[in-house]
């Protein structure tokens, strides 16, 4: 079988210097971005080249204005404001259930072995003694909040860049589009490598400590580390589901008020929801997505670890090959670091028009040379022959094989972002022939949206079942884990065009806040349109890498469970599956519901501010923010709970009632049925959106025939798009969470259920 | 094992006759209905007693108005004579394609022995000799055209009597709720008397004749008599299929031009559309909904039937206990006679507010009575232990086991009919609130009615899977057969307060066409609303029974294809699971943009006509019917193409390169993602008509708030219930089809997929 090429201690050498590189460069990012001064001490070295000096020939009006410039500081001041109070609000709420939580991992674990505290018979070879449960237990625990703890960190420091941009993208958007497309741009290559770098290092760090203590015994070490994918995607899940309340309640009743009943643009400063609804897109889509993201990145290195430990790698102890998931990720970091380089530096956006194929051309970029830099980590990072852990059997597994599952789970995710592209870019007929439809009313938008959502699923389905055969077929469940690492190894350019949207978004919003001219909101608009075909190619990632990422901690789940098939011709697994498939249409029903129920508060009290506070909507007197933002705050804090508990409770229920058999069932129920729902709802919400925009900018013959602003087809369009909302932001996406999180927990707790688990059947 | 206390004997006159009592029955309510005279004799007879004579208490006003009855009897024979166009429009396509997949079926299973016209030792008994694969797919082929040719009367002749039915319902309208309700639930009764007598006949007839020749060789007579399951459901699927886009485009078309840009109430005589909406309602509700039905009665029977002959009764040749399947259902029959009495005869209708609890009384009646039924069936017609063949093994089952399994079918049944209305019917608080969110637009709406489909799933699905559960866990997958057939035991009585629905909205359509009064509209509105319900309800029995119906096919294929264990964790299965689910997007993406499609041409045409045809508007001019009638009969015949092509393909595109392991996959992806998709499709659709006509009839202070007809929230409802068209009516219902006939023809060519299939594997 022989080892790795590469040498032990060059591995642990790679690894955080990649790691600290990718920190190092988000810090020059952001040391680039923050050149652009929000101070009015801008007005005074406006004139004496201040870095950006030699740019100025694109300058057209107002640029250094005092007043804008401390107009667009104070917006930015309150957006950042309301979001860091929510996200500690929410961080208060999930901690409390977090150190709950971890209690419950303690004791679950612990009384697998009643709490003995002395070494046992490994479970894969009864030969050699291992670590005794309760060790495992507390290790569980621990990464379980180092998880939780990272994901926090990568969520809080995404909302502070975003919110630290959108100011600055804006004021940039004066010396024309390519400027502030590049600031959007790099405020999100500052989220994404932080994020990317981060993960890796924190948990390069856990293994080492932990280490420490296990030595030799690499089974119980990596069962351990399980508990950081979990921690990460707890956090994830609460993120996810209460941003996106917070974001839709607010975005949803500031629309239905603002700009149905009351005819004022979106993001008019008159309308008291505007605050919230910016604050919102950093709280749920940046913030919620960077530990989605996360989530999965760290899910899918467990899974990937856990099913090693008990293959070649682990039992022959080669650490190198061993570490080959995070190896990958330490050469992801170097590719979208070159990768960046192309969109920030050589070359430069002239026009709107550039845009797409600019953000478009990144994820070409990174594929085509991560393929290479899998290429090389698999050659010296690998043996050129190993075996598998198998359910049982062991698979023996070549080099090239290894490569090819890990590209494959790289190209399917290019794939799903293009065909997510042409779904919800309103540069291709699909949302052309919606926003058509708009013509005859909201109802046949509704249906076309609804339609276009369904069948956007077909080629990304196809894509992830080719990537599933292949690397299953390959290297079992070991090749579906690497090839979700594949498909996150460009994790950091994937999250800054992703982070761009809202970061663009909210650029927009405060440019129509500030009361800057027609010709800047239409700049921030055009970035905002292929901000949200880029949201939609995030998601699409996102879901494709939860797929894969469930699928591969079943199949951790079901090696530790000690079960060897899931066969749907057994009562216990079919009732299982058929349950799990039902899962994520209750939790559908439950986000969207409290979106729905959030926006209605929201809509009475933006009403109410318009009926009640003289000159409002005359622009004399300023609305109540706060009142929006804490009833955005308080709805999502309460509403994410029901969904939070459906998610977290039914493994648990399930494993401890039914056992590990109905738990299979259901966990491959949930996977097959939820990542239908959450790319079709993703994609028809993106649809809808840029169908609206599509209309409003107006920039073909057949646009302008729908047009302009106001008209009946517009106006249908801008139902479809408030429809579209909470499926796009918060029931789609946090779904990707459901699927992943059961998985993952099932795996932490499958130690628990394989011995105390199916009480019901026991009794009966 | 003793054999059935029922002689072989007695069986043979038992299931005749209670056939022939059914067809008896519905022929007397059909004399019945005839009674109310639509010729202008009814003039003169009026007041000499014409056998309603005594009634005329009621009457109040131009009861004998001549003119009235022409009108109503013309717009009839318009209704009728579209129908029946478009039936034999679409019979002429299908036929052809009928045809066609015979000679594939012929050809397919004959090749499974290449053609050989010698007998071959038994699958199951390699001591004995049966008959060849030649035979098999010849009487295949003629079981599957018996099928489809029952299905096609079965369509048909409900077409007939509804139509037949609908202006009788009109004029007895003048006389009272309590007549009206009785005529048109009378007309309901002939349909599903006629409907489960024929399908039980010419079963029965079938399996007689096959016997001549098949002699003791029952595996192989079982097995030819599954065509007739897949004849009846690909009849189904076309039915469905093809009427549903015709009914749907219709109406949205009719709705879209109509209601929201004339501001005409709904089947004004003036809508050009209004005609072609009456037909569909016949084509749509009543034809389909009697094939799809009809395909679930046969499936069940025959995966009953083919798990059967391979288990004890079948080795043991005991008739009674074999035909045990049919025996339900003539009893079955028996126990819905009694308990259509009790709607029609033990009680009458006083008032609005009694419809619905009187249909629904019907339910739990049918129900209670049918337990009682089993019970006996159960106890003469089974040994009181046998054993059923269970993927390899044999089980033993006592026959009180096998009872449960029956009776857990049917209580299932009744209680997914219970959830169903309480989340469609608009006396309970989910569509209330659905109402209540019209307050905010037309985008709160399809919010909320998005959460409420999706919420609906949770307890049918639960419901479902607790039969699952225990019939699967006493007698294997002719448990789950069993309780498919239990839950279908009262079909007559499901498919009465069904077609009901569609009968009553035809009535108020041709009430307003006629131009009656106000007072006649409100109460032919009240038949319609409960009729929406029920409607609903018989979507869910159907699509429940669809799910237990597939999943016993998935068993009978499994056993049939000769796989032992449908693992999950193998690559083959999981991309047929993960595929799978997909499918039913994908079907629903075509059915909902055909119908999307197709009323864009219809509201064209509307307005075309509403634009050059002068004096329509104000009534002084006829339009254009025709034109609309051919664009709906148009439309749907090339629409209904695709999705059938993908249903019908996948499974032998799947079977013949991948293999029987991955079509068992894609064969349980479907049924476990498709039936969530139905029910919440379904039921979204039906929460957002009641919606409107919750808001339309203003039955309380809370609906008055909304209302009236005109008001915004109304205009929003009306938003919502188009967009809930082609859900409910079109891409919902087709489901089931979807999921029953990829099983069932799965089965049928099982043979040929053991012996030929998995190309693709064979070559890489």
């Amino acid at each position: 079988m022989g080892a790795a090429l590469l040498s032990e201690f060059a591995t642990e050498i790679i690894v955080p210097v990649c790691a600290v590189i990718g920190i190092a460069f988000s810090l020059v990012q952001w040391v680039l971005v923050s050149r652009v001064k929000l101070t009015s001490e801008r007005h005074a070295s406006g004139s004496n080249k201040n870095g950006y000096g030699d740019s100025l020939i694109e300058e057209e009006e107002g640029l250094n204005d005092h007043n804008v410039v401390t107009k667009c500081a104070e917006i930015q001041t309150a957006i950042s404001e309301g979001a860091t109070s929510f996200l500690f609000t929410e961080y208060q709420y999930v901690g409390i259930f977090m150190i709950a939580f971890a209690i419950l991992i303690f004791l679950f674990l612990g009384s697998v072995e009643g709490f003995s505290s002395k070494s046992q018979p490994c479970t894969y070879d009864k030969e050699k003694t291992c670590k005794p449960a309760l060790a495992t237990a507390l290790f569980s625990t621990i990464s379980f909040l180092l998880g939780a703890i990272t994901s926090v960190l990568s969520g809080f420091l995404g909302m502070k860049i975003a919110t630290y941009a959108n100011a600055r993208t804006t004021l940039e958007a004066r010396k024309g589009v390519g400027k502030a497309f590049i600031v959007a741009f790099r405020s999100g290559a500052v989220m994404g490598f932080l994020l990317a770098a981060n993960g890796l290092l924190v948990l390069y760090i856990a293994i080492n400590l932990f280490k420490m203590y296990y030595g030799d015994d690499w089974e119980g070490l990596f069962e351990a580390i399980t508990g950081y994918g979990l921690g990460g995607s707890s956090m994830a899940l609460f993120g996810r589901v209460g941003g996106g309340i917070y974001t839709k309640a607010a975005d949803v009743g500031a629309d239905l008020v603002g700009k149905v009943e009351r005819n004022i643009p979106e993001d008019d400063p008159r309308n008291p929801a505007v605050i919230a609804d910016n604050v919102g897109d950093n709280v749920g889509d940046i913030a919620g997505m960077g530990s989605d993201l996360f989530g999965s990145y760290a899910e899918s290195s467990c899974a990937a670890l856990v099913v090693a430990s008990i293959s070649s790698f682990g039992v022959n102890h080669d650490f190198t090959a061993m570490l080959y998931p995070l190896l990958i990720s330490s050469v992801g970091i170097l590719v979208c670091l070159i990768t960046t380089l192309f969109a920030t530096d050589f070359f430069e956006i002239k026009g709107v028009n550039e845009i797409e194929p600019a953000l478009k051309r990144q994820l070409i970029i990174s594929t085509v040379i991560m393929t290479v830099g899998i290429a090389i980590v698999t050659w010296i990072g690998v043996p050129s022959s190993f075996t598998i852990y198998n359910f049982g059997d062991q698979k023996v597994v070549k080099n090239w094989q290894l490569f090819l599952c890990v590209s494959v789970g790289l190209w399917a995710g290019l794939i799903i972002g293009f065909v997510t592209e042409y779904y919800t870019s309103n540069a291709y007929s699909p949302v052309q022939d919606v926003a058509d439809s708009c013509r005859t009313g909201a109802a046949t938008n509704v249906i076309f949206g609804l339609a276009l959502g369904y069948k956007s699923v077909i080629i990304p389905i196809f894509a992830i079942a080719i990537s599933i055969f292949v690397s299953f077929s390959f290297a079992a469940m070991y090749g579906i884990a690497v090839a979700a690492l594949g498909m996150l190894s460009t994790i950091a350019t994937g999250l800054a065009i992703d982070a761009y949207g809202p970061i663009s978004d909210n650029a927009g919003g405060i440019a129509e806040m500030a009361g800057m001219s027609h010709r800047i909101r239409e700049r921030t608009d055009a970035l905002d349109a292929a901000g949200n075909t880029t949201a939609a190619i995030g998601k699409g990632f996102a879901i494709g890498s939860a797929a894969l990422v469930s699928l591969a901690l079943f199949g951790a789940f079901v090696s530790r469970a000690a079960i060897s098939t899931v066969d749907v011709l057994t009562p216990k697994v079919f009732i299982g599956l058929i349950v799990g498939a039902m899962l994520p249409y209750w939790f559908s029903a439950m986000t969207m519901k409290s979106v729905g129920s959030a926006a209605l508060k929201m809509v009475e009290e933006v009403r109410r501010q318009f009926n009640t506070i003289p000159g409002l909507m005359e622009g004399h007197a300023k609305p109540d923010y706060a009142t929006c933002v804490k009833i955005s705050t308080d709805a999502s804090i309460k509403e994410m709970i029901p969904p939070g508990a459906l998610v977290m409770l039914t493994p648990l229920i399930v494993g401890t009632f039914f056992g590990v058999e109905t738990l299979a069932g259901v966990l491959a129920g949930v996977l097959v049925s939820g990542v239908q729902i959450a790319i079709s709802a993703s994609n028809t919400g993106g649809a809808w959106d840029n169908a609206k925009k599509y209309i409003e900018a107006g920039a073909s013959e057949h646009a302008r025939t729908l047009g302009p602003k106001g008209s009946d087809p517009h106006k249908a369009a801008v139902i479809g798009d408030t429809v579209g909302d909470p499926l796009k932001d918060t029931s789609g996406p946090s779904l990707n969470i459901l699927i992943k999180l059961m998985a993952v927990e099932s795996l932490v707790f499958a130690p628990f259920f394989a011995t105390h688990g199916g009480l019901l059947f026991k009794i009966f």
